[in-house]
């Protein structure tokens, strides 16, 4: 409810169409469904303007489904990440047109059509094993509706395979760089364009990678400036984020 | 033994109604059964206030069985933490009254009943994936005759969700917070209310988080005051300690 | 502004008694002073039941003293903790009856006489040199009027020396343990007691002490029940929440 | 060199207006400065869009000195950052007006006006302590010509005071989230703007605050999406990359 | 090879009862069997007073067995740790009579009997599932013919249990204390007694007890002196070292 | 593309035997295959000296197949390392040649012969559990063509076992020494020799060996100088640097 | 208060020599000396064969005076450890035999001479700059009457060093050995006696060291048996262990 | 002693040119000489082919001067690092031609002039900041009389910089990289020469960068091959290890 709502709630009651019970009523009730087990943030939209998304791990799969259900009575397109295939079957009784990312480990169901952007997103991986993190990445990008260039086993210890794609890298508005091991490409990408960059360390790699801290001290230490970091593994918040820089 | 029981010994000596050999025994003799694997602290609600509770991780099946045995032998109720399944049935042929709450993964054996506590604990989740604590948490205090409400999914990621249910938290006695991710509910709440409250950190998360780390950091640095902190994914301690405080 | 005051704000548009322009001020205005550098919370005490208390570490003199300078305006009771022999001059100055504890680096200025608690606190500590954070404990408590007993160098390297002073211990309503090293005594007092035990772990020690760390984790795996923790080193916050324990 | 002109180069060896041994020397010449021991980054404004900004810790004055006094022959703003009283000293001497600002620790030379952005930054801290952090970020954004606006001491601990300020944080087009402690700040901020949200952990805090890591992993697992992280009182680089975003 | 036998050696060598090469020979070769993926010490027993042990984690069952083989051709009792079911029944093949400790997972094969220690060794454990440590120890301590006490879960949280023991532990020669969790029996036992205490931690507990870590940093700062640590969960470390302690 | 090409190619340009686009095509064209998942690169031999290696580990059955398919094309020796052995039948489909080393979990493809080196590299590891890392390192350094010996059980806890060696490590170009627990063998080893020593900590042990962090602490910090150190488990990086040193 | 005295009390109350209130409060009262800020354990030369030390790190110049003037009431010999000058210079004034070891940083007072043992403690380092730290574990094993050995200096780098000072720590009863770095010195000992060994990890070393971390985990992870460990820098704590050991 | 002079040795005994006596003694002897605080290893050049260096950091002043002191008697060149210019001074006193580097923080004697190595070692930094780092490695391979060339402030963040050096860097024989923050420049030349690099992480940079603990880490993760690393800011281990392999 934003301040012209407010006001015009308050003028309403002065002019006593509506009595102050349902003023107070008003005032308390906020737009959210409560299913006991989650509150689904249906105002989520209006406040920062996307619809919620669903963390699919750590959730039973009844409570997966039970959710969908209630967020296809929406108009609203439906993101799940970390979903399992089991999820995703009990999703499919429910919606016959729900996709899954068997790499990415996402669930999409695409209610409306919007325009794509003009402007893209580039995520770039180190190397091959970093791409289920990019797929996450790419559907989230993508079922907010943007455009999406993917170049993947670009890491440094080849370099001259990213020089080679570096046109389409510095073409982006943003760019999601994911990376495990040491995490260098998120630093020497960093050093090349002119645009914000968003870095993923991944939990690719063994013995001193600790399951992706070397790669996140790595990138938060960047010798390069334009670089921000999302957490290890996390494919949704870089795609979520890029898009919403993609539409500033 | 308290101050009053010893003098009634040492009178009891004075006047030789007891002889010394049996003065030594008695300061001895502690009030615990000895099972070889376990000894039982049947002194424990004399001195603490409730009874021993089965912390049934890392025992076999038929130890848990053989505390439990001894346990219906005396007038308490029966509590048993991270139980598994195997465990609950072997519990069961033993006592066909016995409850499994699957989510919470506790036994519990009612043999008296008491009367409930007029003021209650709120059990406040930040989202679906903290349920099988508070679930801990609420079986806890439950044993103990506490009133508890339950606040699930309020995480601060929807604020307005946190801020319907306010007035329930408000009316407490005690609060406790359950959260994983980066735990920042226990700030909030704690910035909002004026009772005690008990931040339980969560493994709920990915990455970063490091199985509770993250969240358990970031409450203990809570910048609001009247908060303290239980280990990780410890229902129990935060149920039982807001079970103390609840009847003060 | 609490949901009775909203009602009956809410009346008064609806009479006309005030206007909506008066109406949308009063609803957006919140009870705080905005210095600049630092917004005071002067609503806490209606919300959180104590006024804003001033973490001295990290703000200049300068700072120091314009917040206490507009407290002073206000009617309640002033503490100050971490605070340095400077700032606390600069406060005298302000105020020549404004205190100031050494040991626990507090400044403390008491603006109205409450009556004091008749339960009171318990502040243990395991060893001499955890007496700095006992202290800034015990003045948190006074300046909220609880009345408190210490008991000092108590750790169980001579446990002799704790059972000795058990009685004291026993009898308060909320106890506050402060350790450094290890940490037991929070374990053997929570194994003790029947009353709720706030761990305070101190960063006394040297090598794998790791400025308090080990005592922290100590005390959150405590195998004894009712036992919570705060922050190394923060007497502030033991004493705080002690208070609200003390006198639900 | 961008392929325009290298196409330009080889046109021109084609033509001969130019030898080989010119065109090998041109394909070699980099634009930087080799001064020994700093090879100044000349480049740095066409290729990322901004001038190489001076890092100042870990070197000496007699560096500094030396990187500002060749930079002054070129037509940049100058900005240095965690630059100690002696350094601005020696830069003043070879420049008048060179400016110190002794929170955020910056010295900055403004060689040329530009327009100032009409979108503007929010810079907004949980604390009073978190100032100095912010005052480099502010620098950093306005040397880059944004305008910007702030909002300092907001934390969640009186979440009413951040409430207040929630529309200077919601129209501008990217946000600083500065905290320390738990950082729980950035969370609550990310839930309730649809602009991207760089937050930045502050060393702000004692105890299990281990210099800031508290408040880092914190924000890396923040529930709300939207928010990036850059390194531990990383001022610098939140506001370059805000500036980034800013001009999109 | 000893002085003496050099000795012996240089003077055969001189009165030419065995020429150089032989004498080049002797003074390279050291006396282990090399098995090419092992090579078996030996010597061990002349040197640190104990037979070599089969640390059987990581081996695959058939190099057990081939060393177990060889071993078997030496009249040395024989101890294999961390073994697992299928080792044994390998093991048991060879030799019918070894026995298998399911608990301490320990295979033990005695070819000569030896006279038991007068003194003995306690081995106290703070809870049920500190036994499996413990049963190592035991083994350990009794294929090295020392007597061993168990006084099993005894920890502080219920610490009358482990006064009623205090003579068993009192009158050993040397106290093992294992305990996961917080580890705070090592403190307490080590504050009790006059005896070295060896302190093995636990990977007991959960969250943050980190596997161990917890109990073993705890027992590193423990207050009372007296008390060395081995590693965690390293119940044969703990017999071992009693061992050589008890034979003193 | 090195200095003499670049030259040789303009001098074209110039004498317009290619024309300009032709060079603007080369000078961006860059020799890698692009697979789409992966970035194979061809060009790696040229530049640092040795074809690509496949690490297997994080990448499906169906990419290993389809890289090594392609690099099958090429004149190239082929290894593959962290490969299981549902890969290795997938490689052995497609060339019926391949070997694979259990231990080691490597795959090897051999095109051509080349002549094996004079000087030779030693392996020593400190423990049976060490072998699988040792035969990795071996591998590697195998299909490069280097002789290797190879001591393996020579650990600390029984020295004259490493003296017995002495002289096949002392003889050695390049000494790698591969160990866990407490990795003190490259110390000693390092105090011994005057080549270089490749230490590479491996996660045999447990508790606080941390997966092998300690050993490799502890290798970092070797009090003996000539040691570098490799990745946890790293046998490829070890073979493949001794590899590198030992054509020097 | 053994049990012989007890019994003794026991008996005197039933023959009526004391009354009961003097058994209550002989039996309630405990021996130590309270001075408020320390409570001095009198009792626990007794209970654990060692009168009290004085740990002066944390405590003022005041305290440590306060509690030395107390204990020259006391027969025992006075032992404080991480001593200042200033705090040597105090209480030199109560007693001017007192003795400073400054390397060690030990006071040390001698009230009574005792026999020194015949048996031997051998304290062996790895480096020059571990030296303080053997110090005062030496003046701690001096002040218990042991008779000790120094070697140091005999780090594994120079392993020679170690095998020409073999005898004498072969013939001592308990080794204490001292290293930082990557404390190897105890796996390399450890493997060469048949007598206990305390390690000491130093904080010497830099880097990857963490202030004597590495050397900690390295001596809990020794490959070699019979080596147990204290606290980083923990000179006293080892000093006191082997005196018990080898007054066995 | 080795095998030719150990058979000389046993060849003097059985032509009785030497008794029994002086060959046990020969054998005993080794060539050290114990200064009482430091076992000086004048053995080590014959052993591992290079003098013993003097790690000042943490030795007196006068146990620096009573080394050199001694190491003056012999004919080798002296290296001291980590010395302060109190150490330097004490030293120049004892020798007038002794020289100190102030950013390397080395001392060094040239007692004898050797030639200088064909192939040169090449020592790169990222940054300014790391050049004190690299001066204590140029001066230790400079004593080793090694040709060094110097690359400094080559970071990632403007890569052109390195790619303009990077003949010098590919002409070297061995490569030393020094960078401090994320350390991607180790991984960006490792995968661009095919020269063994030595990667030494240094302690530049602030927040998550942990005192040098990010680039280590970054380093021992790297994607590029043929890496290997030394301990943070250990300058002198990089320069002794990449003379050892020059002079291969």
């Amino acid at each position: 409810m934003d301040e012209a709502e407010l006001r015009k709630l308050l003028e309403d009651i002065k002019k006593q169409k509506i009595d102050v019970d349902e003023g107070v009523e008003a005032l308390k009730d906020l737009p959210f469904k409560d299913l006991g087990y989650a509150m689904i943030d249906n105002h989520r939209e209006i406040r920062v303007g996307y619809p919620e998304v669903i963390y699919c791990a750590g959730k039973t799969v009844e409570q997966v489904r039970g959710i969908v259900e209630f967020m296809l009575t929406k108009e609203n397109n439906i993101l799940g990440t970390r979903a399992n295939e089991e999820m995703y079957k009990a999703v499919k009784e429910l919606c016959p047109y729900a996709k899954y990312n068997e790499e990415g480990r996402t669930i999409t169901i695409r209610k409306k059509e919007q325009e794509e952007t003009d402007s893209y997103i580039a995520i770039v991986t180190a190397g091959t094993s970093d791409i289920p993190v990019a797929e996450e990445a790419f559907e989230t990008a993508r079922i907010f509706d943007n455009k999406v260039k993917k170049v993947f086993d670009a890491g440094v210890a080849g370099i001259h395979r990213l020089f080679n794609k570096m046109d389409i890298i510095r073409q982006a508005k943003v760019v999601i760089v994911i990376a495990g091991m040491e995490g260098a490409l998120a630093s020497v990408v960093g050093g090349l364009v002119d645009k914000p960059v968003i870095a993923v360390p991944t939990s690719v790699g063994y013995g001193a990678n600790f399951g992706g801290v070397t790669a996140l001290l790595s990138m938060l230490n960047s010798c390069a400036s334009g670089v921000s970091v999302v957490n290890i593994d996390n494919g949704f918040g870089a795609g979520y984020l890029a898009s919403i820089i993609n539409k500033l």
